[in-house]
């Protein structure tokens, strides 16, 4: 199944002039390899392909990543080394011969050092270079597998949202943030998902000004705003969706103006930004299509942060859909769209899709299509 | 209530000769400074402290870091080494006034290349030497209000375990892995818990031979030997615990020979590593004691890892329990035990325990008490 990604990782070491490719992120280990261990490194050469792991890990190794060599040894830098000194130590083309890329945007600074030094005791000559972000660039493309997983948790997603506001879980009004939380991690799982993607976020009332609240013990109230931000993860792969409710009751019975109005504007923004997800487009300019819009409106100091992320094996990945932003989509791609306006001491509202950038005029695939109209719970 | 922890950290700054110290590690973050966000890195000087994090967490920040100054910028190294420049720019203590320590063991290659860069530009003369792991090494004895949040994650791990095979979720027999995971996190959250502090691992027959086995569609099958692996996270800390459980039914109502030697043999090993964790005893002696005892009974090379580590605000922390580890334990420290015994192809068992190390001669108090007798479940 991943054996084309080999051969796309293969051809960056060829175009980078590099002997071998130490890849040291997780995702990149399990996105090349299907190894999902919490431990592993993966060595590759133009003819070799080698996971280092330790011995809690030798029967999934060999379960996951049944075509690819396998190396246990719980001390990584020595093991990795001989790896590549198997691989590279006969090679004649001298020092372009011993080029190896290292991703030293994963990497710390103590485990390249000891890299290094058993690299050049069992290598001589072998010069360790950045790899940069290679396999993160690859992996911004989804593949039919990859699109098929990522399509699944975002209907578990849906279906849980559904589910929640539907009264699946009981009523929300009294509820504590944190017992909504529970109770939509539960409908995630109960709808197919190995588990949450992330920390799932309910932030009410004025904590709904805070784009990465964690969830307290206040309960929902009404007159609140209440951000839901959350995802299913299954297979290794995330979804990712922001809806806003507002809680009804005695004194609040429907949100006031100004939440309404912020909830349109932020709803405009999401379908703005959706519109211009399409193939080419400067990433920025994606971000700019719904900032300019909640900027417009006088809110440009209250949306805080980018527009959105890729998504796939990690929750946030390249590419990044933000203001300083470069580079553009390209079709195949899945990218969050999730503008907010955050007006502290009052409260916030974000809506979030992730969407699959597609060819036509249609505008990307929404993924997590469920209605974005400001719901009234109680 | 963390103001012990900072003082701690200052003593370890003055005894480094450290100006400063740049802290980057996640749980370090969140343990001296109560912030808990993705993305954070905390300066510690003398006499400041300063977290810079970005625009998404300014209220959290404020709110779980009211004590703490506060620089919101997305790009970490300039504002890091401006938070350096403004807290040591002034000092004339020469050299020694400008050691900054940082957590190589944690910062990426690039990520410490920016922050040298930055740094360099605004503070001449300044050094980045590597911090160790001093916070690590502090993070090790557990608090008050530490040891009742893991008191707490344990207690909830052990209520869902017992619901579990008291049948709360109904029969096991014949479910999947992956359906028996999700209803013991989903008892997990019902009991109380913020979520599952790892991956639930539930390995069934021959898969229960991996000791990190991701959980798979396989149903458990009569005669099976299941490794269920789990815990509960509560406030940001983590329990873990491991029970091994045999599946009867039509052809196989009772374990057989072999695997009730194994587990009884797992068990004796567990006993012996847990009466053997008490303050002053070298971890590897700790480890040695639980491993001497399945080496004997021939089994050495079926205990493939090392027999505990630390746990707290993560899971894996320090210290380890290994052969090859350094160090002794200490009052206050909580470390898990868990000996395993795996025979490829046929099945494995480990009997896991988080303990608390303590004074006398009763040993370290279990927080995950509950039965470890071969569990005989239908």
């Amino acid at each position: 199944m991943t054996d084309h990604r080999l051969v796309r990782v293969r051809a960056e070491l060829t175009a980078a002039g590099l002997a071998a490719l130490v890849v040291a992120g997780r995702s990149n280990v399990a996105w090349l390899t299907g190894f999902t261990g919490s431990a592993g490194t993966v060595v590759v050469t133009a003819a070799t392909l080698t996971l280092v792991t330790d011995g809690r890990y030798t029967l999934q190794a060999g379960t996951q990543a049944p075509g690819v060599g396998l190396v246990i040894d719980r001390r990584s830098a020595p093991a990795v080394a001989g790896v590549l000194a198997a691989a590279l130590g006969g090679d004649t083309a001298g020092r372009a011969g011993r080029r190896v890329g290292v991703e030293t945007h994963v990497v710390t600074v103590d485990d390249h050092a000891a890299l290094g030094e058993a690299v050049s005791s069992v290598l001589p000559g072998a010069e360790l270079v950045s790899a940069g972000h290679r396999l993160e660039t690859l992996r911004r493309v989804k593949d039919d597998g990859e699109l098929e997983l990522l399509t699944r948790a975002c209907a578990i997603t849906v279906r849980a949202w559904e589910d929640l506001v539907g009264g699946a879980a009981g009523p929300l009004a009294g509820r504590t943030e944190r017992a909504v939380v529970r109770a939509l991690d539960g409908l995630l799982v109960e709808q197919g998902a190995d588990g949450s993607a992330f920390a799932t976020i309910v932030a009410a009332g004025e904590n709904s000004a805070g784009p990465h609240h964690g969830a307290t013990d206040r309960p929902l109230t009404p007159g609140d705003l209440v951000v839901v931000d959350f995802g299913a993860r299954v297979d290794g792969y995330n979804a990712d969706m922001t809806r806003t409710l507002f809680v009804a009751g005695p004194g609040a019975e429907q949100p006031a103006p100004w939440q309404r109005e912020v909830h349109a504007l932020v709803a405009r923004a999401n379908a703005a930004g959706r519109a211009a997800a399409v193939p080419g487009v400067r990433t920025a300019a994606v971000d700019a299509a719904a900032r300019d819009l909640i900027a417009s409106a006088g809110h440009g100091a209250d949306f805080s942060h980018g527009l959105g992320h890729g998504i796939g094996r990690e929750v946030h990945e390249e590419p990044l859909l933000a203001a300083d932003a470069t580079g553009s989509l390209s079709r195949g791609e899945v990218v969050t769209v999730e503008p907010g306006v955050y007006l502290r001491g009052r409260g916030g509202v974000r809506i979030e899709d992730t969407v699959l950038v597609r060819d036509g005029d249609q505008g990307p695939e929404v993924l997590t299509a469920t209605g974005r109209d400001l719901l009234v719970v109680a």
